[in-house]
Order: C-alpha cells, then structure tokens, then sequence
C-alpha cells in the first residue's frame, strides 16, 4: 500500500490548520456581526438536485463526484454551496424572509489540476434571501470590506451591474447571437486593455467594435455617471426608451450603493463598466474583490445578485429576490501567509516542564488551563535540555520549570523561549500576564 | 424533481447550528487549553487506505460509500478520523513526538437508519501519538471531564484496560476461541446484571462460567485493587506468573491515572473491570463516558490507547504508542437541547429600526458591529410594526429605534424585546451594555 491522498485533495498540517483556522475565525465573526446565521447542510446531495435545470450547469456537471448508496440512490458530493441553499428554501417554506444565512464548508470539483486548482476547497458564502433591496447589496460590500480590514490585506472591490452590460448592448444593438462573447471580451478590459478588447472583438467578427472602441476613447469607464449619460444619448440617438427603464435603473441602482460606500468611508470600492463575472446566473449587481500588490491576479471574493436563479430552480411560481458573495479561503491564506513573519507551529502557548514534581505540575497546569491559557506538559521528556529542545522546535513561546525549590516559595519560573528570561512569578500573576 | 435530502444526511436549520457550533466550540477551545494542534484532512481517501488490513475492518468497508476519479482513481469517503491520521503520521515522518492533533470533521457511513443513526455525522477526535505514558492517558480523561463541566451536563466516566479484561481470562482459563464471545458478554454487565452474563456464558458453551460467578459475586468489580487480589491469588493457585507481568501493569496503570484523576478533585470517574469498548484495536486502557439521568443510554465519548494499529497499517517497524478519545456530537447535542430553555433562532442580537434614518442607522449599525456586537438593519420592512414582529418572532433579544428626534438628541432608543422596557441611551452606552 502507497500512502497517498486522493488527487488534488492536500491535508493541512497543524501549522495551516491553526492559520485557516484563525481566517475563518475572523470572517466567521464578521458574518455574525452583520446579523447572519448559521446554516449546515450535508456534503453529499441527491443527483438529481445537482444537476437540476438552474443548478450548476452542464459545464459544472462534467466535474462532479457521483456515487451511490447501498440503495443504489445518485448521489454526488456538492460544487457549490448556492444549490444546497436554494433546495434548504425550497423545502422550507416557513423560514421568514429575509434570510440571511452564512455557510462555510468544503465543496468538490473534479477538474483538471493547475497550479492553485485543487479538487477539495473552502466556500464561504454569505446569502441574503427575500430582499430585492440595493441596501442588501450594499451590505455584501461592507461586509467584504471589513472583511480584509481585519485581515490585513489590502484589496480592490470592482463594482457592476449585469444591467449596466445589458444597456451597453442595447445601446450598441448587439445581436442576440454575439453577447456572450461580446462580455467575454468586455471582461478582459483591465487585463489586456481597450486596444486588444477591440482587437479580440473584430476578430471575433462583432461588427460594433467600431462604436465600442468610440466608447472606451471617449468615456471613463469607472465613473458611473459619465458612462450613464454616454448610453442615455446613444439611446436617444437610436429613438430607444431608456427613461424608467431597467437599463438606467442599473446606472441608479450602482450610483445608489456608492453612495452608502462613500458615507461609510469606505474607499477601496469602486465601479467598473466592464466586469461581468462569468456567465452564471447574476441579474443585477455584481462584484469581485482582488488583493493588491500580490501575486495572486484572481479574484478572491466573487458575487452579486441573483433574482431569478431560486424561483426556477425551485419551478415554483414564487419570487426569491436574492444576493450573495462567496470568500475562497486557499487564495486568501497564501495571501496571509506571505504577510505573516511568524507562522504558529502549535497552539501551545506554555510548556510546563516538571522537574519531580508531577503530580504539582499537573495541578498548575489546570489551574491555568481553567483561565483559558493553552497549557502542555512534559511529562514524557527525559531531561530538561531535550524538552527545551522540544518547546524551541515547536516554537512554544514560554516554557514554565516547576522543580521543587520553586514549589517551596509558592512560585513557578517562566522562561521566554525567545528572549531567554526567566522570571520567579506566582500562578495568579502568570495568569495576569497572559490574560490581562 | 423532488426536494429532498440524502437518506441519512440531514440539514442543520440555523438555530441548530448556531448550538452545534456552540458546542464544538467549547470543545475546540478545551482541546487547545490542553495543548492539541488542530489537523485537517480530506473528507475523500483512497479506498486502498480505507480498506487496508488494520484500518477499519470489514465490518465498516461493507458501509463505506465509494467513488472514483475523472482518472477511475478508486476512492471512498472517510468512515472515521483515525485511518487518516494514521496514514498522515506515516506521510510526515519528521513531525515531532508526541504528535498532539485534534480534528473536528464529518464521518460517512451507509449503514442501516435507525433511531439515532445517520449517515453522515461529527467525530471530534483527540490523540496524542507517541507517548506510551499513562499520563497521556489520564489527560484524556480530564480533558473529557472538563468539556462536561463546561457544557453543564452530569456525566460518568468509565475506565478499564484490556489487559486486565487478558488478566481475567488468563487467571479462569479462558480458551483462545472463546475470548471474544466472553469480553461480549461480560461487556453487557451494567446493562444486564452479574446472573444474566453467567446465563449467557453457559448459553455460549463457555465452561469457566461457575468460576467467573464466584468471582463475581465475591468482588466488587468497580474496585481494582480488591480485582486485582482476587486475579493475583487465583494466578498464585494455577501457578502462573502474576508480578512484573503485563497483567499486573494493567492493574498498576488503572490505579495510577486513577490516582491523577483523584489529585484533580474530578469525582466522576471510575473503574469498571468488565468495560470493553467493542473489538477495535485497543491494547490497554479504555474508557467511554455516559451522560447521567439522560434518554441517551449508549455512550458519548468513547476511547482508549491502541500501542499497535499505527505502526501495523503503515507495516513500518517503527512503533507509535498512542491513545486516543473521540467525542459523538450528535447525543451531545441532544442532551444539550433538552437541557436548554431557550434556543437562540439567529445570531443576531440587536435589530436596528430606522425610521426615515437610513444613512445614519447604517453609520450606527457599523459603529456597533466594529465593537463585535451582532447587528442587523431592518432596511426592507414597510413599517415598525412589521419590524418589531420580525425582531420578535427571530427571538432577537434588543431592538433598536432610530428616529429624527433621536438623532437630535444623539441617542437611540434600545428596547427589550421581551420585557418591553425602553431606554434612551447614547451609542456608547449600548456598546458599554453590550460588552461590559
């Protein structure tokens, strides 16, 4: 027998653990703060829900994990976390709206393998159901922000609106034929800039590259306003409607949660005509969040909102208005990797080290782990140099001897494993010191 | 298509989850007090792993659920966390002893649903790799005392060894063929009483029930130094070898950690000499807790230390003493259930009402989210009316009022949502009433 992991599915050693731990710790509480709740659901799901009309899609299908139950039932492991939600609504009605559920959890895609591609990763989705409100939005934004705040990394947030793309080809009289790939070009804008979206778009024989090419000379494509007014007269040029109608109201809409951005100060967010995030099922608002000044060129939080994607999936007539955005964890813990000088080895933060005094050792290491101090004893180590050697190693930051000379004056001696000082100190005031 | 769930796999509605979390937190945090590292594995292994001689027997391969890979890669999903640990401490041999790990993660098993028994369920496990003392035992043992105080809930603790279940056979005789069945039916001691196992010994064919009902009936098997006499005279008798034996360690090991447990004041746990977890692969001590005055009869935690199974399954020479301890979450969550009053629907704990304040209830409702208060805004609501229903039927403890003629006065008014009691109070106060 080789021992081995399955393809593209790694183990996290304590010293990742400890780090994934502490980011999904942080982004956990975030969630909470903004009033989201918890919700579980398995990892495995019925195929049929899987690939349902309005999941996943087709594309999607062709990496998922099937298997089935001993009574024979299609089962697959889940590749998102959004279908296992819109079926949780679905089958519970009662549920008051809106819903405003956080999920975190391991999704599965069986697909080939590239650098940063793996088969099992994080999610972490925060959803808010029920409300077709800009407010909602907005607060995904906030979120995402305060986010990265207390993360420590310093990102992009790129706002758009699938609405604002849709009056774009309708001012420009895109066939029907030619949209996808016309996004398809649109969204490359910031990575190979206007003169080879331009290019790529007479390439791909879209014969209004033309008038887009006016539009990216003549507009600045990050202002809201300046765009808007650019597609109002071309409508108004071709005798459309564009007055009280879905194509401003996406202008509106985008101008509307900027301005609740700018209030709360937040600085990093900001419009972007041209980002389109995929093909999925978003129609309104969507957004993506890059880290800046990082190798990592993708983007490490994606999401917007998706009207209609529940009341189809469901087949019922009924409507979900609903927006969400989704975390990965692997590009954001590299990211926190790089930043991190010290990476923690254990959670240990004191190693007790008896010297014949066991059983003593043992009752201070309870006292102090009953104050919330994450205590080890050495009670396997056969001299004092090898478990100094031991709490180096594992960089545990303070070693406490406990030998009989210290017991008679009722104190310990705490040594900082980095600096090398000892100091005689009591139980109660090693507990201050830690615990404040 | 019908909504519906995997058989055995159930979803966690919020309210649920927010106790699940709560209690694996708790656990989670008493693991790190006692020096454990959290580790992380894939919830797919390689069938080869799974079904390797050693690992789970093929009692559990008949209940693991299979699958393959785009590359017909033969895998399974993980029927427990020790197999993966196992096969981790074979991939990592530079990973210093002893190896402290905890990992908190979903086990899946196809196997009949029952009252109880699902599919997919939560191990949390804790094992300390490479430490043949009885010290690694013995804090297992008041790790799972301290997560029960913790928790509020009365439990007892049961401790035996294996190789004093070997002493007992060895002293009446036991044939090898027999063994099995014997430690079966002794096991069913508590639950049966001492003349139902000697009925069920003589049903089985076993001969030395008659000596095993003297002994019974002459000692208290919960005292391990009155087992231990009896065992030794009855050695003494047939002329075998008693003293510096593995037998008489046995004893030796139970009375020591006893002994630790005693120092620590933890009164809930005891010898029990007919205990014997199963037919796994333990070879020395082993315990199981049981929640007092509960419905849940079987047990909540069960463990012990398997001196042999790692270094058998990587068929390595190396030897890895280790012992181990895993907690069920599903009966913990049960009891814990029963045992509350009010279970928390969100985890939000004030709803902000803003009437014609949208801009500033925002401002405020980040002012209290940044001091890791649970905020949500009722920004979709039609009127008060509505969002105090909302807020109540959410079972969401404040509400918060904000209107112009508090913001004039720069307060806002915080009411209780059950008492009903309001109060006019500034920003600060709140966050000062909040978090002390």
């Amino acid at each position: 027998m080789k021992l081995q992991n399955p393809r593209g599915m790694n183990d996290l050693s304590p010293e990742e653990s400890i780090l994934r731990n502490k980011i999904i710790e942080t982004i956990k509480k975030t969630f909470e703060n903004y009033g989201f709740s918890p919700l579980e659901t398995p990892i495995v799901e019925r195929f049929d829900i899987l690939s349902a009309k309005y999941a996943g899609g087709e594309e999607i299908l062709k990496e998922t994990f099937k298997l089935k139950d001993q009574g024979k039932r299609e089962l697959g492991l889940r590749y998102d976390l959004t279908v296992p939600l819109a079926r949780y609504v679905g089958m519970n009605p009662q549920i008051k709206l809106p819903f405003k559920r956080y999920q975190i959890g391991t999704v599965y895609r069986d697909g080939p393998i590239k650098l940063g591609r793996v088969r099992e990763f994080v999610q972490c989705d925060v959803d808010i159901i029920g409300s077709p409100s800009n407010l909602a939005d907005a607060e995904l934004l906030i979120l995402a922000a305060r986010v990265f705040e207390k993360l420590n990394l310093k990102v992009e947030i790129k706002i758009n609106s699938r609405k604002i793309l849709n009056a774009i080809m309708e001012a420009l009289d895109i066939p029907d034929m030619d949209k996808i790939e016309f996004i398809l070009s649109l969204d490359k804008l910031e990575k190979i800039g206007a003169k080879n979206v331009i290019y790529d778009l007479k390439k791909k024989k879209i014969k209004e590259y033309k008038e887009m090419g006016r539009l990216l000379s003549t507009v600045k494509i990050k202002e809201p306003d300046e765009l808007k007014n650019y597609i109002r007269k071309l409508f108004e040029k071709k005798k459309k409607k564009f007055e009280n109608t879905e194509y401003e109201n996406g202008f509106d809409e985008i101008i509307e949660i900027l301005s609740y951005l700018k209030n709360l100060n937040i600085k990093n967010a900001g419009f972007n005509g041209t980002l389109a995030r995929g093909l999925s099922y978003y129609t309104g608002v969507v957004f993506e969040v890059f880290l800046k000044n990082s190798e990592i060129k993708s983007s490490v939080v994606g999401g917007g909102r998706y009207d209609e994607m529940i009341g189809k999936f469901l087949e019922n007539k009924s409507y979900y208005p609903a927006t969400g955005i989704s975390f990965g964890i692997e590009p954001i813990m590299e990211a926190v990797k790089i930043d991190k000088k010290e990476i923690k080895k254990t959670v240990t933060e004191i190693y007790i080290v008896p010297i014949n005094t066991l059983k003593e050792s043992l009752d201070i290491a309870e006292r102090l782990r009953k104050e919330d101090i994450n205590v080890d004893v050495a009670f396997d180590k056969k001299n004092i140099g090898r478990s100094f050697e031991y709490a180096d190693r594992m960089n545990i930051p303070y070693a406490v001897i406990i030998g009989e000379d210290e017991l008679k004056k009722n104190k310990i001696k705490l040594k900082d494993m980095k600096s090398g000082k000892e100091e005689m100190l009591s139980v109660k005031d090693v507990v201050k010191k830690f615990k404040g």
